[in-house]
């Protein structure tokens, strides 16, 4: 004989552990009912249920049928009421509910089991005509449009026609009479609309409802939702069929929501509101404005100290802030549900210490219980949520660097410079973002481009300075020419001068001015970032290339350089002559006239970084760009540096197509270019030793004597043979100048690894000379995965939405294929060197799965930008936690 | 006491195993020295020497000194004459010889020993006074320019200048007085220009002549030389010093070149050139005309038998045919130099297979003999090498396809195609070429790009059409509007209709006409193919679009299709237009409408490949390349598509724009097409089935039934899920047309291996499904390495010059690097699956060294471009008999 399967679970038969067969409200209604919490009664259809029901094309099985009845028997028992009975009829919802938390996206049926004979007796039983017509109103409504499928505005059609009739404002403004009159008229509708009566028997609603609720998982909403939020691996819905309970039954009833502590500060103060004599609806439709939960205490003391134990209880038992929703039924406290309350950044952060101290959780719970990437919020500018939630985005584009951002639009560079050096907060607005804007980007409030990825160039520098930046908005058109930007399918046309609001941490973009609020760091965030230090056994490093980005970094706890980008020095100012010069130089003789007046401003940018790290490690990585990223390319531009460096346009023209390049990423760049153009690394080594001397002398900028190990590292190194002729180079010209100094400094020499080839070869690079690996894994990807970042947004949607990547692997790492080149590369590496230093530089480096991967394969440190650090920081310590939870 | 170092030996004590450290010269003198051949006397200083001597500073060691003198003792002794004797001088000759082969590169010294007494001894012994001062004036040239560094034309000023003094038009009108003159100025001359006498003393002449050919192991030409024709690993080169015999004593006396074989047909014939009385330089200055070496049977019948026997002697003793130099000095016969003659192809595989039938060496020999890219000269049209030797190169590109080309200049392709249609011969000059360029390079007998290398688009196709190629001309400087060529530093523009001829086997542009020769196929040819089929492992497939390409290939032993790009299908005639329309449509019922216009197209592709094939297999790879490479770029062919279209130029522009890649290579081509356009690979998989359908009930074309068994290939597969979504895709159709049509055919659907990431997910790719490998190393290359193939032209010259890449890595596959992936996805792949079919189509299939390595690694079988499918079998056959003989 088969075995009974069990289909349908009342909630004393769950807990909280049976999450992924009753789904979140299932199994939470169980566990609190096992705490002995005043729920409503009622019972769970099973998640597998669902699948099998979809499975089968869309049918119940006779088995689920019969669970259901016998449970609504015993729910109809425990009630003393009978579904659709004419005196005194049980009332119940059909709520949908997922292993994950879906809010919204699926559909709910209040109120099932009246009908025009159980209306009358509710009415009568409670005495209270006008809620029961309203009760029968509101299920008619709601199971018309969700169950029958007739559109919403049909039933707003009818209840607005009534209310203009009567000179009703409010609902609550209609009488018992008029809802009568729409509840006829409704039923009229529902008739000519489906060819069917309205169901009066109560036994046919609830079948109703459950299949619309199974229904529910497939629809276009709930699977858009999973696919946004990466929700995967669920196999359907379960149902939660529960008697209700009404807090409008008069003065001794009522409803609300509370939070255990405050959701918006963490302060460890029992908060909420409530109504008297009202229903859920009412505290959202805003006709009554609730009160403070505390008024509670003098309108109702022992419901309020019940309240406040139930929540003390609940709170104790998960051992986290709950979010909770109840209802006083005739002097009756029901709780409708409890969760984990959500709450903000800095609610999290203050929340988690207290528990802590409160000896609630440990420091290791404490850790695990933040979200990573939330503290994006607690660093960068954020909208007033009050406000933003009045505001209608216009355009969605890649939440590219998190904050927030408010400023008139501007199309150039030097306009961002030029308005901001007048005091305009200003957007730059661009098609994509080259290497010459970078003035323009340091000025600007916000960065919007219409091209690029999670890395474009805009992206990276973003989140590099925590400028708040939305890339890739393909929704945009610009005309940089007419200063215009215009938004598809919106007819919404901006040009310069109008304002903005760009939020980084989402990607939407809205029209006019949102008001933003500034971040703070509170004590015990710094608390929270020292338990998560206490615990992760990687280092964090940072992404600077300039004093000003270091001296953020360490602020936020970084422990190092991980990674110096040199050619962002090449831009400022003057220097930009310098290596056009260099650039445009036929001879060898030329480009070390020009190289020489880069040596200056490349000593001081060295010397800059070592006093600011204090003796942090520091890893420079070389000239890695093509240099045609170098020169202009609009014709107003080339004619304006034709005339400053007195070349001919032609000349000039001429050059910048030789160096066109059909496939730059793959180009002449990295260490390539120090092969053909030894003497630019040759500068490059020189600037970083004599600073290094310098400061171990005596430091220019503070006079101290620092400790500095020097990193230098090759980018872009494929073969053995590149490595060690760089490197070869190198040693010449350090040595030469350690000897003159008569110093002893130690330095190391070791090379990205972000050609793949490098990865398959990395014992040979190690033997040939390497003292460290930095994985570039934004190279790493587009090469491995044969992937350009800045084109592969016309497609990586459509793979991440197919599963194909399950996520934007310039997002987060690809762990199976590009960590496998990670894995291969550190097994090679470390076979022959066993303590081999390995670290990531790439994008992914501030990526908590992706810390967490690193951490796995045994990486010495990470490296992100200095916004990422404490992302990084609390990543690591999450890693290392469940690892040893794990053991 | 240490162990005395040998650093001289005399020519008995060597033989021919000792090359690498008396060179080649050395060891075979002393090999034929060995045979009991009369070779003039002398000794061989060591390769080692000219080491250390390079390594010390360019030192001449005591005991190096004192074995050359006791060595030079000896050779006296055995010649009965003394170097510097006044009487009877022993004259020697001077010479450079490093192991491996390198003509003409380094310099000689000859008749040393003569000064101002020895002369006049020689003249009385000999009996020749204008012999004695011809050699002296000879030796104060060779030396004064070679050892001393005077200006070879200071020489030759004198000489003329004598000359036309007395009104002599050849040296040998010059009388003993005249030449005694010359050798007073010449004298003179030295003196002035290096503050020093001419040395009389002998050994100084012997000591100095050593240093100089020991310098010039690292002068320029000789490093040039060892450069460009991959030259590694050689510590030095050996000196070899050797008596003087002379052809110039009277009419006893004689010099002359054979062959043991014709070099040009490799008939079994005795084959050589001599003339008496004269020296080695009479010949080469074409003032007499040289007998053919049948007519010293009658002039000197002993001395004929003698040369006919050794020759035969030494032939039989080194199995091959051998280049021979001798002299005949009063009546004996002196061999100079013995050496395996260089040979045309032919004669190569002639000699290879009648050195067979003689049972001088067996078949495996034979295969070893023939270096498989010297084939190309059977298959191609090659220059009329008297005309090529008197033409000289104005420009020097990438030898990207064999043979030679002559023809008018054109620019586009369009003119290509026209005036080949009035019967013009043209070459197509271009930057680039792209796939519109199709029709036109199909018309122009040869192609010539300043841009692009080994494995660009016109190398491609044109290998592919076995059409000669010149790619990657940096010297040239294309305009394409102007219709000038500008060849840089040379001054040369021609225009439209000017004729050029290209060598394709070397890279070499010509201006103006050279002959060309057609190729031809012998008996011998087809016999040898037939030895390399007996023992090669793996199989030998061919590249081939068209039933054209596969005829040729069938016809060249292709034993089926390992890669039928598609794509090139696309732009035939009226199918660009539809691929356009598919292109340009913005919803799937309009692609859909446009594919199923390319659809009757495909199916008669398929239909066409299947039919030439008969029965073997054929592997079709599904459309490849970006949609904008379909897609005009220029305003002229935007206009007119605007007009074929009915699009505007605006929304045309704005279509090209929005597809416009930065790094196509990494962009949204291959089976990403097929993920976000699913209708295109589906059009492709129903051509294929119902074509195949047709072909095994009835081909359309012969009416028989043929076996057919289709190979789909997925391009740019990445992961897994790809693979999964596109073959089921296929299967789907397949098996739906299969069952429509009775059909139980079968079918294989594998994946390229091209994308780094593949190969290291190789296992679970297999996994998912996957039938065959077939390794794209083209993009294998450009992404694991990281190099775009059209790109790194600008760089990898230098790459290859310092030794980072052996070779061109997109000629000659990278084995450590982008071998390192193929040896992990076979791994891997076959770890899951043993028998897993694997193959190459990358361009590197047709390469010798790389053909090896597949054979190595197990592959199943190589494919390659019809023209190279005889070097892929013979490379494959040698390979497997090298690894006959290790076992």
């Amino acid at each position: 004989m088969a075995k009974k399967v069990k289909y349908v679970y009342a909630f004393e038969e769950g807990n909280k552990e049976m999450k992924s067969l009753l789904g979140g409200k299932g199994a939470n209604l169980a566990e609190m009912k096992s705490l002995g919490i005043n729920v409503p009664p009622g019972f769970t259809i099973t998640t597998e249920t669902c699948k099998i029901y979809n499975d089968i094309g869309k049918k119940i099985l006779p088995e689920v049928e019969s669970q259901i009845n016998s449970n609504l028997a015993s729910l109809e028992k425990k009630m003393g009421k009978k579904l659709g009975d004419a005196n005194d009829p049980l009332l119940v919802s059909v709520r949908s509910g997922a292993a994950a938390s879906m809010p919204g996206m699926m559909d709910t049926i209040l109120n099932l089991g009246l009908n025009d004979k159980s209306v009358v007796g509710l009415a009568e039983k409670t005495g209270n005509a006008r809620f029961a017509w309203d009760s029968y109103r509101r299920l008619i409504q709601m199971f018309g449009s969700v169950v029958l499928e007739v559109e919403h505005s049909a039933f707003e059609h009818i209840l607005e026609s009534v209310k203009d009739t009567k000179g009703a404002k409010y609902d609550t403004d209609l009488t018992t009479e008029d809802l009568k009159e729409i509840v006829k008229k409704y039923k009229e509708m529902v008739k000519k609309e489906t060819k069917a009566d309205f169901p009066q028997d109560p036994k046919k609603q609830l079948e109703l409802s459950i299949k619309a609720v199974f229904n529910s998982w497939n629809n276009y909403r709930a699977e858009r939702y999973r696919e946004i939020n990466n929700i995967k691996g669920l196999i359907g819905t379960a149902v939660n069929i529960q008697a209700m309970v009404f807090g409008n039954l008069g003065d001794d009833s009522g409803t609300g929501v509370c939070f255990t502590r405050n959701p918006s500060t963490g302060e460890a103060k029992f908060y909420g509101e409530y109504l008297m004599n009202a229903q859920g609806e009412d505290v959202v439709a805003g006709i009554r404005t609730p009160l403070a939960v505390s008024a509670l205490q003098k309108q109702a003391p022992k419901i309020y100290k019940e309240l406040v134990d139930v929540c003390n209880r609940v709170e104790k038992h998960y051992k986290d802030m709950q979010d909770m929703e109840f209802t006083i039924m005739k002097g009756v406290l029901y709780i409708l549900q409890a969760r984990n309350g959500k709450r903000t950044a800095a609610a999290a952060v203050k929340v988690a210490v207290d528990l802590v101290k409160e000896k609630l959780i440990t420091k290791e719970q404490a850790i695990l219980r933040i979200d990573p990437n939330q503290l994006n919020q607690l660093l960068h500018k954020q909208f007033d949520p009050i406000a933003l939630n009045k505001a209608e985005p216009v355009a969605q584009g890649l939440p590219a660097s998190p904050g927030a951002a408010v400023g008139e639009i501007v199309f150039t560079a030097s306009d961002a410079f030029e308005k901001t050096k007048k005091g305009l907060a200003v957007i730059l607005v661009r098609t994509e973002t080259s290497p010459e804007d970078i003035d323009g980007m340091h000025s600007a409030k916000g960065i919007l481009t219409a091209r690029g990825g999670m890395t474009s160039h805009a992206a990276v520098v973003a989140r590099g300075m925590g400028t708040c930046c939305v890339a890739g908005c393909s929704d945009l058109i610009i005309s940089e020419k007419a200063k215009t930007l215009t938004i598809k399918d919106r007819g919404i046309t901006l040009k310069e001068g109008d304002a903005i609001s760009l939020d980084g941490s989402t990607g939407k973009v809205y029209v006019g001015k949102i008001n933003t609020q500034d971040p703070e760091l509170s004590g015990d965030f710094g608390k929270l970032m020292a338990w998560a230090d206490e615990f992760r056994k990687i280092g964090v490093r940072t992404n600077a290339d300039t004093p000003t980005d270091a001296v953020m970094a360490r602020k936020f706890g970084a422990e190092g350089i991980g990674l110096c980008r040199t050619e962002h020095m090449f831009f400022e100012g003057d220097r930009i002559k310098a290596v056009r010069e260099m650039i445009l130089s036929n001879t060898l003789e030329a480009r070390k006239k020009a190289l020489a007046k880069l040596l200056p401003y490349q000593r001081e940018d060295f010397v800059g970084l070592f006093h600011t790290m204090e003796g942090f490690p520091v890893t420079v990585r070389y000239l890695d760009p093509p240099l045609h990223e170098f020169l202009p390319t609009k014709e107003k531009d080339i004619a304006e540096l034709s005339k400053e460096m007195k070349v001919s346009v032609d000349v000039l023209k001429a050059k910048i197509d030789d160096l066109h390049e059909f496939n730059p990423m793959l180009g002449h760049r990295g260490c390539r270019l120090a092969i053909t153009f030894p003497e630019i690394y040759d500068m490059q080594t020189t600037a970083v030793i004599e600073a290094a001397i310098l400061v171990t002398k005596k430091c220019p900028i503070c006079g101290k004597k620092h400790k500095v190990t020097p990193e230098i590292m090759i980018p872009l190194v494929a073969t053995t043979k590149e490595f060690s002729i760089l490197k070869d180079a190198v040693v010449k010209i350090v040595e030469a100048k350690l000897k003159e100094a008569k110093n002893k400094m130690a330095y190391k020499i070791g090379t990205m690894i972000e050609v793949p080839r490098a990865a398959v070869v990395a014992d040979k690079i190690v033997t040939s000379g390497a003292e460290f690996f930095s994985f570039g894994t934004n190279d790493l990807t587009q090469m491995g995965a044969g992937l350009s970042r800045d084109d592969a947004g016309k497609f990586l949607k459509e793979y991440v939405a197919q599963g194909i990547y399950e996520f934007d692997p310039f997002e987060v790492l690809d762990q199976e294929g590009i960590g496998e080149f990670i894995r291969i590369a550190i097994k090679k590496g470390r076979g022959i060197k066993k303590d081999l230093k390995i670290g990531i530089c790439g994008e992914h480096g501030g990526e908590p799965r992706t810390v967490e991967f690193c951490h796995r394969e045994g990486f010495t440190y990470v490296s992100c930008s200095p916004f990422r650090v404490p992302i990084a920081r609390l990543a690591a310590a999450q890693a290392a936690v469940k690892e040893k939870m794990k053991k």
